[in-house]
């Protein structure tokens, strides 16, 4: 079936449903960032496969609203298939749902998967539909599911646990920390739905998403007892006898009934309403309901000692891996024959020769001039172009190993830098360094942390559109909430957090310039006194930064401390694992200005 | 009576009105800042005379909700008066509603005058209270007023016409562009209730409040007419011809009529409500209500090019002052007798010199050493202390002109400093510096940019408990919304605003540092390009900063090159209306470091 005869499909299926529209939208049952194949249902049935973008189908029209990183690709995609292009972003486009609200007429219904929406968009949806008269029904059964007959099975990835030896906290702790925490909110029940929630509590990892080393599953958590709700056949026996003192297994589908007796004796069951879907509320009713982020969450976020550890553990096994790739690189792109697709391909081989590697902890980003200058830019055969001894390329990536997550972006130069190149790639620098090196009081927010990211480069008038950095999570997400460096409200930013500091610049046809480093939120002890905490960032990440792209007279003597100072630090953590050649190399990458 | 004695003729009146408590705060009916002395009931009642102060009293029990600023006085004032001091801020101190909820009984009722209530607060009053099974009630007659036997009379200023020479747009004008935004929001009517805006939209000023030129009044406003309520006593036959063929005036008393009016023809009227009183809405039974804040509040902050030309003359007479006060403390303090109050006198009287002077724009702060560690200091006969000529000394003050309004803060040392104090002089002034010279994209509020002003201070582990600034009304409130540079959300900054930069840092016991300057928000020609708008602040503020202060060394290139510049406008701008003296004296004050 093309994309016109699947939309011709479903319209009837709507019809027999009773419905005037069908809402898609790009969302699994856990709000996972990355969809496993077999719920990649949007791109199925519209043809458009960039990550984001949700579909509506009504009777005569269909809509799918994806953001300025998929334009080009979603209109190439989309061609010929009836739906029309919703730019996100752009002011005369609708907002999606009081676009529906405007195709329904009163009484007229639209039909959705509960499973994937979560309780807070699902009543938001209601709100706008009920207010111009329409109705949301919600349908047990995927229509897309019922249509789509070549649909992928789930993974059936093996559950391996995870040792307390990387997570440094066992299960029956873990457990212990968040019942308190629900007592504390006045919860008998927890029902978590988001997959690293899952992982990290019970220190359980599989393979069922890309880049993220999760297992699809539910999992209850009551006062006396903690089940996970995942395919049976993905639990050898081995794993459930291990986890059996803490926590039972029960199957997937299992989950309703588990609800439903938790509603029948009145329990109150907290739930994160921007993470648990529909379906999993309707069937907790009679259950009073605690709304509140998981305590997981915030858990998660702080980082134990072994963890920091095993991210410093993991930094120089990755930082060799990038060692390696820069210096090949050098060489390499004189002798001809790198693309942006084969130098991507290089280094994660490098990465993968490391014998935790695990898997990317992302698509990596290989942009060369232009190309960099797209800041989710994705490597396809048609975009792959080939290095050039000349001009800037930038590599944005990074590695999951069950001793840390690492996201790591270098920029480097391939010949001779122009003065507005190492101007810029100085300022991003500074950002960076400044960001890192200003201590902050307990208190302080990301959210206005981040500024300190982007005054060099507001000095001269520069900018990027995207937030400074996002909290990583441990052999989990490489972005994990609820910290981050962006300008939306958020937790305070507390020792133990991980954070991404990536300012940016992007000059359209020409480059893209990226300095990324991950860093640990500490104590300042320095500072801290009188009962005033202040904190600051410990930088994680080992790999030189290039130094022929920097301009010695914008730093400040300060910044030029921190930069040698990092750099030795990079060389002493390094050196030792590299042979003869890289480690000149890397003496030489690393010297002091 | 003693405050005992009120409390029980207070209770008395409770019970027959079947009240089992009665809520006071400290508020008019207009939101205002400073109170009028008329209403200043909860001054009255308890004793305390702090600016803030809310007030509970039950038939058994009275408690006064009051923060760090006034513990000390509250304390020592409310002794012995039955009323227990609750501390704001405090972790054990319960929340005001929350306490008066477990105060009552399921059915038990807490009055309050519906006129010093906003329609916010009384809902989140209404649903405390009722969510313990208490209840609100509003009585038409203020309790505290009926035993306030020699209560003071509004003022009766008579309300004088602001000259379009000063104001830059006529009331025909203004009132078009609010109808054109009422019309936008979907409002046939428009209630005003704070003092400043109705004075904006009118050119009216008046004297009925310390420290701000404007009258007692609410304003109606609808698509065809607008009426002043007022005193007719305050208006001249003149004045109310002046205005005739855009606004009449109508008795103050006479609103409820009008409002029933609105009311009854159903019409769509917009308030605010955060700032119109649960009076004011009752009597609206009937109109569609429509929230929002007033457009007035965002044409009132955005200033004019006649304003902003008002304000820099108007800072060229307020240096004037300033530079002679300066020099004068120089001087007299050596010779003896200056006291902390004598200073802050002495500078009153130089400002009032100017013949266009109206008013101090707030009470003059004038802090030495310890003193000057207390931010909102009001120096009394008890405090008072001499200047030596050794330490620091703070003074924060500013005047009400009718072509502007200032404020200043200026911190020198009366002998050698010590380095610490240079130290953190020079840290402050390096955020003030930075706050300013910093450019910033269109959309970024005074929550994010405030972090630069705080960045050289948090890099030593010093901070400062206030926000960086506030916006400043012209010829009305020194603090005027709704922008500031204060870590709350806000709107963002926009050209034709004006705000006080005023980082600070305070060592308790031994001084209080605060550079203050009120600057405007500019668009930047240079960086502005592509259709993406910069901006930046361009100082307003002329008066020297205290080189014997400043740590040379802590300064970068660019920040020294900005005092320097700053300096010679200082003198450039200030010179020519000084005499020999005083200008040698400024010569030296702003000579190039």
């Amino acid at each position: 079936m093309n994309t016109r005869e699947k939309l011709a499909a479903l319209r009837v299926l709507m019809k027999k449903h009773g419905l005037t529209a069908y809402y898609i939208p790009s969302v699994d049952p856990h709000q996972s960032e990355y969809l496993p194949e077999c719920w990649k249902r949007r791109a199925w049935l519209s043809g458009f496969t960039g990550s984001a973008g949700d579909l509506v189908v009504t009777l005569r029209k269909a809509g799918l609203w994806t953001d300025g990183r998929y334009y080009l690709q979603a209109e190439q995609e989309l061609a010929g298939s009836g739906i029309t292009l919703m730019k996100l972003g752009q002011p005369e486009t609708p907002d999606l749902m009081d676009w529906v609200a405007r195709q329904l007429k009163p009484g007229q219904a639209m039909g959705v998967d509960p499973q994937v929406l979560s309780v807070a968009l699902a009543e938001a949806c209601e709100q706008t539909l009920g207010a111009a008269g329409g109705k949301v029904r919600y349908l047990s059964r995927n229509l897309v599911d019922q249509l789509w007959t070549d649909q992928p099975e789930p993974s059936l990835a093996p559950i391996k646990l995870h040792s307390t030896r990387y997570a440094g906290e066992g299960v029956r702790s873990k457990l212990k920390r968040l019942r308190s925490a629900m007592k504390e909110q006045g919860a008998q029940a927890h029902v978590l739905s988001t997959l690293d929630t899952i992982a990290w509590l019970f220190n359980i990892r599989s393979a069922d998403i890309m880049y993220t080393p999760v297992a699809i599953a539910y999992a209850v958590v009551t006062d006396r007892g903690a089940t996970i709700f995942t395919d049976p056949r993905k639990v050898a026996k081995g794993t459930a006898r291990a986890l059996a003192k803490n926590a039972k297994f029960a199957p997937y589908t299992a989950l309703p009934e588990a609800l439903h007796k938790l509603g029948k004796t009145r329990k109150k069951v907290l739930i994160d309403p921007a993470t648990t879907n529909r379906w999993v509320q309707g069937h907790l009713r009679g259950a009073e309901i605690v709304r509140g982020a998981s305590p997981v969450v915030m858990f998660k976020a702080i980082k134990n000692e072994t963890q920091i550890g095993g991210f410093r553990d993991a930094m120089v096994r990755d930082g060799v891996a990038m060692v390696k790739f820069l210096r090949w690189l050098q060489t390499a792109v004189p002798r001809g024959g790198v693309t942006e697709m084969s130098a991507a391909h290089k280094l994660d081989s490098l990465r993968a020769e490391d014998r935790l590697f695990f898997d990317c902890s992302f698509e990596t980003i290989s942009g060369y001039r232009g190309n960099g200058a797209i800041i989710h830019y994705a490597v396809s055969e048609e975009s792959d172009v080939k290095l050039r001894p000349r001009g800037i390329y930038l590599i944005d990536s990074g590695g999951q190993y069950p001793d840390g997550t690492t996201d790591i972006t270098r920029t480097v130069t391939l010949g001779k830098p122009t003065p507005r190149e190492r101007e810029m790639f100085t300022r991003v620098l500074k950002g960076t360094i400044q960001c890192t090196i200003t201590p902050f009081p307990a208190g302080t927010t990301g959210q206005r942390h981040e500024l300190f990211a982007r005054q060099a480069l507001w000095k001269a008038g520069a900018n990027y559109m995207h937030g400074t950095g996002h909290g990583v999570g441990h052999f989990l997400g490489v972005h994990e909430g609820p910290c981050s460096l962006k300008d939306i409200p958020t937790v305070p930013l507390e020792p133990g957090m991980i954070l991404s500091i990536e300012p940016g610049v992007y000059e359209a046809g020409k480059f893209g310039i990226r300095t990324e480093n991950l860093a640990l939120v500490v104590n300042d002890e320095k500072l801290s006194r009188n009962g005033q905490q202040w904190y600051r960032f410990d930088t994680l990440t080992l790999c030189p930064i290039d130094l022929r792209l920097i301009d010695r007279k914008l730093l400040t003597a300060t910044e030029r401390k921190w930069l040698n100072h990092y750099h030795q630090l990079v060389y002493r953590k390094l050196n030792r694992h590299l042979d003869t050649d890289h480690k000149n190399w890397l003496l030489r990458a690393t010297r002091g200005i």
